[in-house]
Order: C-alpha cells, then structure tokens, then sequence
C-alpha cells in the first residue's frame, strides 16, 4: 500500500520535473549550447535530489511554486557536476545513463561551457524576480526572502564545502591509502552535501520549528552518507549496463572507497546503520507528513542502480 | 582635478575590494581548491568591474554592504570565466595577468573545480541570510529581497544568455567569416552582458527610477561594447608584456573580431562612438553622483591594456 502510493507519488512528480526542466532549460541558447544543456539534464537520472526536495516540503507543507524551482535547481547542479566530472581531465567518463557523455557528444568545450551555463541557470530558476531584463514567467509566488535563502541554501551545498570541494578531495586522493574519517569528509562534500541541501530546499519552502529543521539536517547527512556507501558498493557489485556507467570506475581509478576501506559487508552493514539513523532522525522531526522521505531512505539503501 | 578624485577614488576601493575578497575566498578550502581559487582572483586585474558596481551604487546611494557583495561576486565570476577559457580545451592560454594560467599552475582538474566552486561562492557572497550553516559573518544589513534580486542579476548575466552564451558563439565561430551584427551578438553576450550586469547590479542596491534604471542599462550596454571594441584593437596594436596575457591571440586562433570586420580605424571611430553613448545615457539619467560613472566609460575606452 504504502509502496504503490509511493511509486504513483514520485511518478508523478517526477513527470512535473521532467516538464519543468523541459521549459526551463533553452532549446535555442546560441551554437549549441542549449542542446549540450538539455542533453546533459532532461530524461535521464532518478531525479533523486528534486523527489528529497518535494517530498521535504510536502512534510512541511511548503509552497509548490519554490519547490519546483528548488528541485530543478537542484538537479541543474547534480547534472551539471556530472558532465565536469566525466571530462577528460577529470574521470575521462564515455558512458552516462547509458549514453556517451557530454563532451562525447558536444566536444569537451561545449561541455565545460554547458555546465557552467546549467549552474548559473538553476540560480536563475531561484529567481524568478527579474522583470527588467524580460525573464520568462514574470508573475512568482515566490517571496524573495524565500528565493534568497534557497539560492544560499544551494551555492553552499555545491561550492568549496560542499560538492566542489569534495571532488577537490576524491581528485587529490587517488592512488593514496585515506582512512575512515578521511572518506567520510570527502563523502560528506562531494554526494551528502547535495542530498543533504536537497532536504533543507524543500524544508525551507514551508515552516519548519528549529527542532524539525535540526532532525531533517540530520537525515539528510545520513542518507547523503548511505547513499554514496551503496555508489561505492554497486561500483563493484553491479555491470555497467545495470549502472547506465562505467562500473568498477573506482578501482580502476585506484580511488579509496568504502568498499577498499571497510571491505564489502562492513560496507553494506554501514549501509544500514546509516538508513536506520536517517529513519530516527525522521521519526524525531515528529513531522505527520513525511512517509515520502521514510520511503526515500529505504530505496536509497535498496537500491541496485 | 576630477581625474585625481577619480584616482583617489578607485583606489580605496579597489583596496576595499581585494580586503574583501581576502576575507571571502577561503585559503582552507580542501585539496588546494582554495589556494586555485585565491590564485585565479586576487592580486590582478584592473577590478572594472567591481568598480563599475560600487560607482553604479554610489550614483544611487546604494546600501554599501550589498554595493560590495556584489563587487565581489562580479569579480568571482569574471575570474571563474577566465580560468575556465584560458583551459586547453577553449583558449588554452599559459599566461594571464602576466602570471601562468591557473591550469598550469594547479592542474586542469584542480582549474575546472575552482572556476565551479568559484561561481557557487559569488551566489554564497550574494547571500549572506543562512544562520543554519554556520555562514561566516552572520549578521547582515542586505535585505533578503536585494539578495535575491543580486542573484537574479548575476545568474542572467553570467548563463546562456549572457557571458556563458557568448563564450559559446565565440567558439563556434572560429574560422568563420561573421557580419558585424553576430559579432556585436557575441560580444553583448559575452562580455557585454556581465559588464552591463555589474553596473545594475549596482543600481539594485539604491533606489534607481525606471527611467534612470533604463538609462544605467543603455550606459552599461555600450560601455559593454566598447569595452570589446578596445579589447580586439589591443590585441593586435599591444605586446603580451603590456596585456599581462598573450596578444595577436585572436588572430592566430582566426577568431572574428572587430578588427577583421571594420578594420583598425573604424573600430577606434565605433569605440569613441560607443563611449559618446555612454555617456548620453548617463547624462539622460539625471543622477547627480555619477561622476565615476562617466570617468569609468572614458578609461574603458582610453585603456592600453
């Protein structure tokens, strides 16, 4: 029961997502640069970062219209990170959600470009107040003390502290022996950070007690955590083609994991350790409405791609 | 006299300027992203504009925390720009403010991730309202609806339809034969649109009627433009020395410029003219304190590099 509500939940929503990211981001951004954008975004991916962002604001009832931006926002972000990531001087990636990478596709130029063009877009779609310069869909409901908190929420959540400084670490720590606490850094920046702000973009879109935002914050840190645990598990675990990646990406790189680090069924035990935490962390918020992210925790950890 | 007021003037807040800068770009950011990040924005450049900002606010009465925030942010970006351009896979450039480029210096990688993380840090300077993440500098007196209108600002400015947008035609247009009309669509775009930006960026944070809001924005267009038009003569009259990057770069990457199109003479007469613009819009303004302003448009037109 629970299941099937949920499953019709994030269909649709993730259906809303699609629709909005398909207006939102340009077909007809000059010399190809709209195409590599939407290439790199629309119809592809779990949509997990806008389903935590709907589903934290549903359990606080918060404003449809910021969420939305919020949840495209969010995965502007993610989406743009993964096509700097796959780049040669990166990861050197061909393959993405089953399909050649952007560069690939576009050349590394045209990808650099898009990624940067997508990050500045998804503060564009947090601020939608701008009548002087013509922006689209002029009318908002959005306050824009709401718009400013989620466009601080986001820039923190992917700059040096978060996302970017922890691909700074995974680049930095390829080949060397990292312990425990080391990964967890580099983990807590590089996915939790994202996830994480995906919570507090949706919590900050209704109205969250200092408690409820606390007990949220914390859920957010453990599913962020368990999440990248499971990446690192199905990198080993998981065929290429179930992945829509390159599996076993990791080892070949000789990138420190929790697999390298904690061997595979401490992993998996961490896993959970980390999904039961996230659940507490839910149950303390006392909030009546947050099935969705209960079920969102217990997929993370469930599942196989 | 009004030349060394000017001087005077520029100075202390090109000071003000790197102080803050200092203060906002961290040197603790992981995995040397910080010292890439510091590396590619301070210490260099001729600070146009966040000059153009703080002279924009003052001709406005701007609230002067949110007139240096947005400094800042402006400049964060405009260095993120250059990093990423000066990359193998654009311009690749070695030599920049008379230094190596960011990505000889740090590595590409280590280049790509700073000029990420240093736009999500000029949204983060923009935004200083979230106490929950334990910000630096909890306190501050920028209104979160100038916040969010800053970030409106800058996001427009800096994506696909702006710097982000232009770099793109830029590229694609190697090699091909451009009218003066899709030159001047460029260059709108890609330098035109931040510059244009910085100044109403500026304008948000004092009270601008519409109709000087108007004007400011006709100012920053052609000053924009000038700015480009004066960019493509140095390129071919001045020694890499003078630049602090390398010259005739446009010509040996066979990029249209308005050099090519109108020829040396006709792009000084289209600089003067696009000045003389500028400051008919400003006189159009009625502003009584845009004395830098004016100077500014002068400067950009009179540079040597």
């Amino acid at each position: 029961m629970k299941q099937a509500d949920y499953d019709s939940w994030a269909r649709t929503e993730i259906d809303a997502v699609e629709r909005a990211l398909e207006a939102w981001v340009p077909s007809d951004a000059p010399a190809g640069l709209g195409l590599a954008m939407r290439y790199g975004v629309l119809d592809g991916g779990k949509r997990l970062r806008p389903l935590l962002v709907l589903a934290a604001s549903q359990a606080v009832h918060g404003l449809r219209e910021a969420a939305m931006r919020a949840a495209c926002a969010v995965e502007l972000i993610h989406a743009y990170s993964l096509i700097h990531d796959d780049m040669p001087c990166m990861d050197n990636d061909v393959l993405r959600r089953g399909k050649p990478t952007v560069h690939v596709q576009f050349g590394e130029a045209r990808a650099m470009l898009a990624g940067d063009a997508m990050q500045a877009l998804a503060f564009e779609v947090l601020t939608p107040c701008n009548e002087q310069l013509g922006a689209p869909g002029a009318a908002s409901s959005v306050p824009p003390a709401l718009q400013a908190r989620l466009c601080s929420l986001l820039a923190r959540s992917a700059g040096h502290n978060g996302m970017a400084g922890g691909q700074a670490i995974d680049l930095a720590s390829i080949g060397l022996p990292l312990d425990e606490h080391t990964l967890r850094d580099m983990h807590h920046r590089k996915t939790g950070a994202l996830l994480q702000g995906s919570v507090l973009m949706g919590a900050a879109c209704g109205s969250a007690t200092a408690e409820q935002w606390s007990a949220l914050a914390d859920y957010g840190d453990a599913l962020g955590l368990a999440f990248q645990v499971i990446d690192d598990i199905l990198d080993v675990t998981q065929a290429s083609v179930t992945l829509g990646k390159t599996a076993g990406k990791d080892i070949d790189n000789n990138k420190p994991t929790y697999v390298t680090v904690l061997g595979l069924e401490a992993a998996r035990r961490h896993a959970h350790e980390l999904r039961d935490k996230a659940q507490a962390a839910l149950a303390r918020s006392g909030l009546a409405d947050a099935a969705w992210l209960s079920v969102l925790a217990d997929k993370v950890v469930e599942r196989d791609s």
